[in-house]
This record gives C-alpha cells, sequence and structure tokens, in this order.
C-alpha cells in the first residue's frame, strides 16, 4: 500500500461526544446566493452577541474516562467540532465567498473565511471553560449547533497564539468589531 | 438511517494538500513509557526553537484553485494537519500522560495536553504566512512532520483568540516559557 493510500484510509473521525447547545440551527445559511443573507446577517450578529454568554454542554463519552483530568486548570479550551447540519455537497463545490454572506466584501476562497462550508469541515473554536463534572463540560461562546459531533478538546495556552502584530483584510477587522 | 449513523459515515477527511518540511520525523515520540524521553524532550526543545524560523510549504490542490485567494492579506493563518507518522493503535488505547513525556509534570487526560496522540489527532497551529505563490503557501512556525496532509487552512484574526485573564496550570506555563 502506497503511503498515500494508507493515510487517506485512516483520516477518519469519529465522536468523541456531543454538543448540548440553545442552538438549533446553523446561525448563518451556507448558501451564499441567497437573497436573504444581508437581513440574516444581522440576525446572526444579535445571535452571536446573545448566546456569548450562554452556556452550552460538552458531553464526552464515557468510555474515554480520564482523557479530560487535568482540563479544569485551564479556563480556556480550543474546540474542534462538526458542522452537522451542513449539506455534503455543499462543502465540496463552494470554492469563494463573500465573508457572512455579504456582497459588499470581496469574494475570497474558502480557506480566507471561518465559513463552515468547507473541504474539511472541522471547525474551532475558543471558548471558556466554566465547569467540569466527570465527562461533562461547561463551556460559554461555543457557536456550535445542538447535537454537533466533538472531533477534539485541546487546552488554550496564549503562549501558542500571538497577540501581537497581526494583519488582517478590512473585511475581517469589520466583521471582528461587530462581533465584539 | 439515523442521525447518528448518517453523521459518523459523513466525518471522512480527504487532504487539500501535504506539507513540505524540513522535519523529517516526529520531533516527540508517542511512547510515554520510553526512558529516553527526558533526554529527547531537550533535543526537541533545541528542534522547535530551531524550526520556528525555517520556511516550511503548505502546496495545496490545483483543483482546489481559488480557495486560498485573500489568504495573502494575512499575516498568520491556523493550519489543520495530520500526524500521519503515528501509528493507529498508538491514539485508540492511551488516555492519560506526562505532558512531553516528563515524570515531573502531573499524568493528566490527553485532552488537556498537545499530543499528537489523540483519538482524532487533527493538529493545529498558528504559523506565519510569508509568501503565496499560487497554490503554494510559505510559512514560519510549523511543527509539522514532511508529508503530513493538510486538512484545513483558516485565517488567523486574533480578535477570535483571547490573549488575556487566561488561566493554565503551572506545567503549561514552564512548558510556554521554555519554548518561548
Amino acid at each position: 500500500m502506497s503511503e498515500e493510500t494508507q493515510t487517506a484510509s485512516e483520516m477518519v473521525l469519529r465522536p468523541v461526544g456531543i454538543v448540548r447547545s440553545e442552538i438549533k440551527e446553523p446561525i448563518l445559511k451556507p448558501d451564499s446566493d441567497d437573497p436573504e443573507l444581508q437581513r440574516e446577517f444581522v440576525d446572526a450578529r444579535k445571535k452571536v452577541r446573545k448566546m456569548r454568554d450562554k452556556v452550552a454542554e460538552l458531553v464526552i463519552d464515557e468510555e474515554l474516562e480520564g482523557i479530560l483530568d487535568g482540563i479544569e486548570d485551564f479556563s480556556h479550551i480550543l474546540v474542534l467540532f462538526w458542522p452537522h447540519l451542513i449539506p455534503d455537497e455543499k462543502r465540496s463545490s463552494l470554492v469563494r465567498v463573500h465573508p457572512m454572506g455579504r456582497k459588499e466584501f470581496p469574494l475570497v476562497g474558502i480557506f480566507s473565511t471561518c465559513s463552515p462550508v468547507r473541504p474539511n469541515p472541522v471547525l474551532a473554536t475558543v471558548v471558556r471553560l466554566v465547569e467540569r463534572n466527570g465527562n461533562l463540560l461547561k463551556v460559554t461562546g461555543l457557536d456550535a449547533v445542538d447535537g454537533s459531533p466533538i472531533i477534539d478538546i485541546k487546552p488554550y495556552a496564549p503562549g501558542f497564539y500571538p497577540s501581537e502584530g497581526m494583519r488582517t483584510p478590512e473585511w475581517m477587522e469589520q466583521i471582528q468589531k461587530e462581533f465584539s
């Protein structure tokens, strides 16, 4: 078996847990041609602001007992999850989008955006860890839909995430400003 | 088909590109019982420091043309990649480790560490984007081994990564200090 074949066959993810959240559907629809998207964005912004302090639960498989040990010593964690409500066919066909579906923003490649519609939709969000109870984590700031499979949890150590001297395009600065 | 079955069958990743790097083997071996690990750690630290300014290449599949458009406006990006040299059997059996294989650090769950040996080994590293040439990105700060399949590339927007008010355990502060 060639290395390439072997690798491809190994890149299968199994859920390590599930998200329990008040968010019941994707905040922004994946269809960039939707004429309603502009109005939806305003709603999305409100929703994101609203859910920022809402507690979501990460329910980790009980058979992985011990895998969370020590996580309570971190105030923040990085959660990788799968946007299970995004249809498969969308993510293979979309290459460029207007960020957040807003036509006033330039058309850019998917890899320049945080769009959930991407070839491998592994979404990454830093959240605040409020509490651990055994295999259950309570967090705030998670933008995952209820029922999303959890792929991974990593400690958030600010030393590995630079905070100064970044350069980002204007549209991203605009988005960050509006969502902050 | 139940939602669960459907989800599980969809969580298959396909490489969107490949890493070209001077790093030819994992910096730290996955075996936490290795008596040599302590010495290896010192080597690892040197290696990590050394490679920090080394340029690695992210070669993105040409059939995804356009997916990188606009990425050059970001100084930093988040790279998700797969540690393809870690044996599969390791990642299903390991639950707790001493961080970096150092016995003076407490035994903690895999999710409290950045160990490449984890149930779903999707590794995430913020790197500096030095240059884009079509489907080729030159970056510094990438800790991926040559040949690692690239899973995803995301823009790094510091507004989404908190930089103040974090709490991390002592052992993590120690690691961050030693690697900085």
